[in-house]
């Protein structure tokens, strides 16, 4: 499907926005078409297909510029005006019956990781869709305008949506992305003004509500055959960089007895980490997903180890609690091997988000109208949602990853699956606007 | 000290080499001097100074040839007639009584690593230096003709002692140096002659013996003040590249219990070949020197680790026996952790060395006679000592480094230390010289 006849399809539909007939309930909401959303994230994937059959379709590129205008005119078909805000945001618009009423706002993203699939990001922007297509398709109208946002550059730090909540550093900006330009470059190229990010920004309270349909990228549900997960939160991360100093020395002269071995102390301290993860209960994830000796070579002694140590959790205190506990399993391997290791924090902690409570209670209750199994789960991947529980009462909504694979073109997630989500959105959707969070 | 005044030095001492007056025996063998040998050092250490107090005269550099030449005068200087061989190496020659005689071949190297110190291999050329100066002052003639050698190119893979035993591959000839030169071009440099290298061949039964006196390299002989070790050979090395199988995940939303984290397989390998070697008994060192998780980003749970194994020992059959301990841990560790693991063998085996039964036990014996403390020792270096046994009785002569520090501008050896190794190494040519071999 090319760009070209979206544009006719477009016209002859935005032509139905005008004529409302009925108001919009939860209670009777028409239901998603799973074929549709399908063949929309089919077409959607060829933006930047790769061999594998996933997309590299990285901000910015002219894959996502492409797959941007793709988007724009499922927007138009859906009934929606569509604008692209300063930071390159689309932003698809619906008036509802009382125009003083701030806006129920939802979406995701359509960029990719390089070697991405084709459903991380896009089932939530094309369930949204989904969302004001059955609307517009069914003549129905809220109170509340509703605006389909598709964010820009969020596998590159959720810069469309930290613009959004006046939160992207301008720093940021000159930031070289996976498409070679900057981040200032790339808003420009794709139709926003980064010396004018102001106008972008949405106060607390100019937003009604924001609720983000995504794949999970985990297994949970996948593993458990769970239909909805009803996101408690996304984790917050912090990274340290583990530094052990040893002594460097000939591995031939030196006896075994006589070593002060960095890498010895870093094996032992990896698996503390591993162990103190596993042992004190809650969610949490720690990893050590990199690690360096020095000098380096198969014939010396490494006289130092760098090592990252990530941990993650929906709880600060949690965080802090793992944390010491492995602080604590470092100062007596330092002091058991002679060699001292130094936690160095690295700047780029993003604070635990959780979403709002009256928001998955909302969530939850209309995956249990729908007769869907749900569970309430933690997101231990980042998404724009964080950013927005800053400004709106936030709701998250995941659908099955199958198998848990994300960030490859193995991604998966079925046409069912990708409708239930988009039911519960609708319905979600239509809570909120029938005074649920009221 | 300048290359330019050993010039005359050397005219007007060589002449003294033709009236010897008496035989040479080790049991009135006149004393090195220590604040000769000190000099000397101190001089040689001049060419490829650096600013840390070491040197960097890597084989075939400018450095190096400026100091080679420096070596010749004090040859000369000695007695000794000197030529370079077809391979480089620096060969000065003292007649015996009887020409039919096989020389006895002594001496090391004079170039360095890059960072290196003032006296490894160095106090093995210079101590080989005042040896034949004692002989030469004392005008005493052995009955065997006695050659000095300073061996090309030691640090970067034994190039002269090779050539020497015929054991040189032509595809070494290639590979570029620490100088920037191939070491074709590296021995063409010093005087060689690469597309000649079989004259530079000793045969078998053509030396009588082969003396290194070297600086240990490490600490058992400074720790427990032993003066002189009595090297029982050079320890073999065998290499395994580790490659260790995981699976890579999103470090946030895989779950502790459905990891299969290849670095925490790689950390319990590596603790578990530690436990290997300080558990069976013996002198073998094993090292993980090298680590790399894959993709090695913080937010990756390793997919892949590969890390390098190395063992050394003095008896082939116990590298065997540890490796084998270390496969049987690995087997079991992925079992456990669901994280298959290859061993690799890497192609750069080098076989245990042992000297010569009789030339150890000449060796102490001269030690002993000189009423100096000596210990029976392996050497976890390299050195061209362990390429001459396969064409000669080897023995090693190992004098203390301060702290066991080598291969940094730190190393240090006292005056008295070295002069103690040239005692021992006159005693033992004198032995040898005597008979002591028969």
């Amino acid at each position: 499907m090319t760009q070209s006849h979206m544009g006719p399809l477009m016209v002859c539909l935005t032509l139905g926005l005008v004529i409302p007939v009925s108001a919009a309930s939860a209670t009777d909401a028409p239901a998603a078409s799973a074929k549709r959303m399908e063949l929309r994230i089919q077409a959607l994937s060829q933006f930047g297909a790769n061999p594998e059959g996933g997309v590299s379709r990285v901000a910015y590129s002219e894959a996502d510029i492409a797959g941007r205008e793709y988007i724009k005119g499922l927007m138009r078909e859906a009934g929606l005006r569509v604008r692209v805000d300063t930071a390159g945001n689309i932003i698809g618009r619906r008036e509802g019956r009382d125009s003083g009423l701030p806006a129920i706002l939802f979406g995701s993203h359509i960029d990719s990781v390089p070697g991405g699939g084709n459903y991380d990001g896009d089932v939530g922007v094309v369930g949204a869709i989904e969302v004001a297509q059955l609307l517009h398709d069914h003549k129905l109208q809220t109170r509340h305008p509703l605006e389909v946002v598709s964010f820009t550059d969020e596998e590159g730090g959720l810069v469309g949506s930290l613009a959004m909540t006046g939160r992207l550093k301008s720093a940021a900006l000159d930031v070289v992305s996976h498409s070679g330009k900057t981040i200032r470059d790339g808003i420009r190229a794709v139709g926003g003004d980064p010396d004018r990010l102001d106008l972008a920004q949405r106060k607390p309270g100019e937003l009604k509500a924001f609720i983000e349909l995504h794949i999970e990228q985990g297994a949970f549900l996948d593993e458990d055959a769970i239909a909805i997960g009803v996101v408690e939160g996304i984790v917050g991360i912090r990274w340290w960089e583990v530094v052990v100093e040893g002594v460097a020395n000939h591995a031939g002269t030196t006896p075994m007895n006589r070593r002060r071995d960095a890498l010895l102390s870093a094996a032992e301290l990896a698996l503390a980490v591993n162990r103190v993860a596993t042992t004190i209960p809650g969610r949490h994830v720690t990893t050590v997903g990199r690690i360096r000796a020095e000098p380096g070579a198969p014939n010396v002694i490494p006289g130092r180890v760098v090592m990252s140590l990530e941990i993650r959790d929906l709880a600060s205190e949690n965080i802090q609690k793992v944390f010491d506990a492995i602080a604590t399993e470092a100062s007596r391997i330092a002091a058991a091997r002679q060699t001292p290791i130094r936690l160095q924090e690295v700047d780029i902690a993003s604070a635990p988000a959780p979403t709002h409570e009256r928001m998955r209670q909302i969530i939850a209750a209309a995956a249990k109208d729908l007769g869907l199994s749900y569970r309430l789960m933690p997101s231990g991947a980042g998404h724009d949602a964080q950013d927005m529980t800053h400004i709106a009462p936030t709701g998250m909504i995941f659908v099955p990853s199958a198998l848990g694979i994300s960030h490859s073109p193995k991604e998966y997630t079925s046409p069912e699956d990708m409708a239930n989500g988009a039911n519960v959105l609708l319905r979600t959707v239509l809570a909120i606007d029938g005074g649920a969070l009221e």
